[in-house]
């Protein structure tokens, strides 16, 4: 038999006995005001507005396996792919997935830019999760524990793949209707293509801010990270907290440099819903009423590369209208010492977010 | 209920109760013969084909909201957006719409491109039409009365955005099922990112051509420009006319440089169909029988950027084989006079359009 | 009445007795391990990982005509095209198609990515097969005998387009359920953008290669190939061979260039399934059990423009798992004579392919 369904956030979807597919995407509209030299680089003010995301995918499952390929449009000609996956799930538990998807590192990466907290992901996550790349990885996941592991293509080193590896476990000791606490662990390593890492340089959590912190170019063989983490939620309260020590090794030919930072995030919803939580990764709030729900967090953030270091603080307001609809506002205050120099600076960052 | 839905030019569709999300495209592929130097700018002949426009969106309703996220092929490698925008219609009859969308200033640049009635739009309307942009606009639509106002970012300028107002309202004195006159008047200024404005120049309604009449790049600070719509159809008849003034600011550094043009369209459809009207825009038609539709029109346009000057004369053809497919071919004669020197030409282009 | 259906490889249709809409796309992910001078140009190895194909299509019919609109994603920002045609089914059994398309040429050029036996085509169909360009083909196709011919753009000669025309006729004098014969020819003659042809410079059937064969940029006016294709199918039992003559003629000018080549392949279905073959082209095999269908199958390349030469031999195996999934290992042994410098090496490619 044959089913058509619509759902906000789910797609349209397709399916008989054996196949299904679906269409869906993202839309995510943000518009950033900011001010002094943590932000723009200068004294003064600066603004932007940007299609931070907007993507389109088809995706499908027939039998023991699936796949999902996702356009990422971009107005700069950068279009590219999003997701561009086959996933294999006839051995029991296990998840074997092939092609580009998100490494597995990191609570605050593995969880969707359609259901993060805050506007944008902290400056640790961003310069040591390798986000996502072609490769293969194994997994598993139950409500109480997961784990994956996997290989990636990190570029071009000398003809051959600069391979990379990542893993990552989660374990939630407490987790009932009302409660769930969460601990895990990551681990990534992997050759730099051109001996160059890239993700040292971040912006302060404002996307379209014209300041970075850190080195553009770290010279070095490889990097290697760990994390631990750490989330709590009860009833309309949640937390999360991740600590990171990364290190990027000279080879011998060049000094080693460190990047390390953390974060923790505090949020409550005001209404009184839960933010949801399924193996391993939080999802974003699912309003009750028809009035929808409405969010408080705030976030602190530091981030060291090198000899440099940032921090930042986000106050935010995130109201659900429904499961398609978010607006979220952000207050970011962000400090940092960059060779020497100290910078400081605010901003402020509104989002409008649709997911189809 | 879940209901699915295919319509020709409004997509594959499903929807539930409260949700509904939509696939659809546009496919228009065009053939361009043209000669002497108001098309080429040399003495000999010319000729291209290209897919004007490719275009692969998905767009969703959930309560009070909508978005829609469109990808605009191309083959030249610059794929990119074209709408990319979140509508709020919770405030009784204003629509609050935020992202990428099209500007609300000129009767032929608000009608779609897939219901234009020449095969390109004239060259005052995409000089002075500043398209779609990102930002937030607030309107209202009834039968007989439209106006919609937004504020657009255009641009960089020294870090900040460079900021536009646009606003347009329509008036329909006459809208009845056989008769309708509407009345228009539109508006807008914008900062110039750069202090320069780069859509002085423009091709003679040729997409293909090589030759432009005007500057590739006024200099200047902003632009400002006005224009006034009328347009009156009755049965198979229908005609619209458009007047524009612009001007570029110099900013007392630079002089300032007027842009000023109009057009007026007459068609007739020998089928007897009516050419459809709705909130202050026309669609195309669609024709009764299974035997299709044929229109005829004609159009003069007049442009005047700076001291340059160009008029293009089209006579045209349009074959609607049903809601889904129109045939198109355009005879254009053009002459310019671009630093005093008059060039003219003559010009064949043929559309093949498919809208999903 | 509206019926919605979902299809592995057939995508996801909405159809209602005028109109039918349909969302599918393809996704082909591949790892390649090569040794030596001719895949990498020198005497070590190499690796590689890439999305081969990305693609998200919409398509759909009314009456008599139907279209397509299908985006090729890239990582490297080239994101494009694939198929953007309208088609014409209105005479009798004749097929208009007008738009970007695969201009009729070659067995193996016709075959759908989606099902051809290796994993790559051949260097001397990629070397002589236009593939997919803007134009016009007119065609009609039984289950014995089809026949196209169009012609296309192949970019801009002096602000003119520098046409190419193609035909291809195939005749198929045994056809029962168990068995087909199948004989064909094509033609091409292309006038030369640039003076340039480009596609002279092939890789050894291993398309993350380093190395190709070839000159890059081979001078003349204008490029004439033949093709002749013979195919065989009974039972389990599938080969097809073709062989091309072609030329770049010089105009005079430079000399003329011969690119001449052939293949032969011929595979085996372990578990009993048949080639599908229909009107002048195969498709993948459909597993007929749940435990899917295995293959395997030979070839033999010759390639030789100018006066380099190139042979490539392919032995593999190709897993289906159901109609949607394939998975395909291929060794290559290479060797080419490019300017009297002899190179040879191996190679191993793996598959794993979704068709939505």
């Amino acid at each position: 038999e044959t089913e058509a369904q619509a759902k906000a956030g789910g797609g349209l979807k397709v399916k008989t006995d054996d196949v299904s597919i679906k269409v869906g995407g993202r839309l995510m509209y943000d518009i950033d005001w900011f001010d002094d030299e943590a932000f723009t680089g200068n004294t003064g003010s600066g603004s932007d507005s940007e299609l931070r995301r907007a993507r389109i995918y088809v995706s499908g499952e027939f039998g023991d396996w699936k796949a999902k390929v996702q356009g990422d449009f971009k107005d700069d000609g950068s279009t590219k792919l999003g997701d561009a996956y086959l996933q294999y799930n006839g051995w029991d538990d296990l998840a074997l997935t092939l092609g580009k998807h998100k490494e597995p590192f990191g609570l605050e990466e593995q969880t969707s830019s359609k259901d993060i907290t805050a506007i944008e992901r902290t400056m640790i996550i961003n310069a040591l999760a390798p986000g996502k790349n072609y490769g293969a990885s194994l997994g598993s996941a139950s409500n109480e524990f997961t784990w994956q592991f996997g290989v990636f293509d990190h570029g071009d080193e000398g003809g051959n793949i600069a391979t990379g590896i990542t893993g990552r476990m989660t374990f939630a000791p407490i987790i009932t209707d009302d409660e769930v606490l969460h601990l895990g662990a990551g681990f990534r390593q992997s050759r730099l293509a051109g001996n160059v890492y890239k993700d040292g340089d971040q912006r302060l959590e404002v996307h379209t801010a014209d300041e970075k912190v850190g080195s553009g170019t770290i010279m070095g063989e490889s990097i290697t990270a760990y994390n631990l983490e750490l989330a709590y939620a009860a009833g309309p309260f949640h937390m999360q907290a991740e600590y990171f020590e990364g290190e990027v090794d000279g080879g011998g030919w060049t000094a080693d440099t460190d990047i390390d930072g953390y974060y923790a995030q505090f949020g409550y919803v005001l209404t009184g819903e839960s933010r949801p939580y399924s193996k391993g990764k939080f999802k974003r709030v699912t309003p009750k009423g028809s009035a929808g729900a409405w969010e408080v967090f705030g976030r602190l953030s530091h981030y060291a590369p090198g000899s440099d270091e940032a921090d930042a603080y986000t106050l935010g307001l995130n109201y659900y209208a429904n499961k398609a609809v978010r607006v979220g506002i952000n207050y970011v205050n962000g400090d940092m010492n960059e060779g020497g120099v100290n910078k400081d600076g605010n901003a402020l960052a509104l989002r409008f977010q649709y997911v189809f």
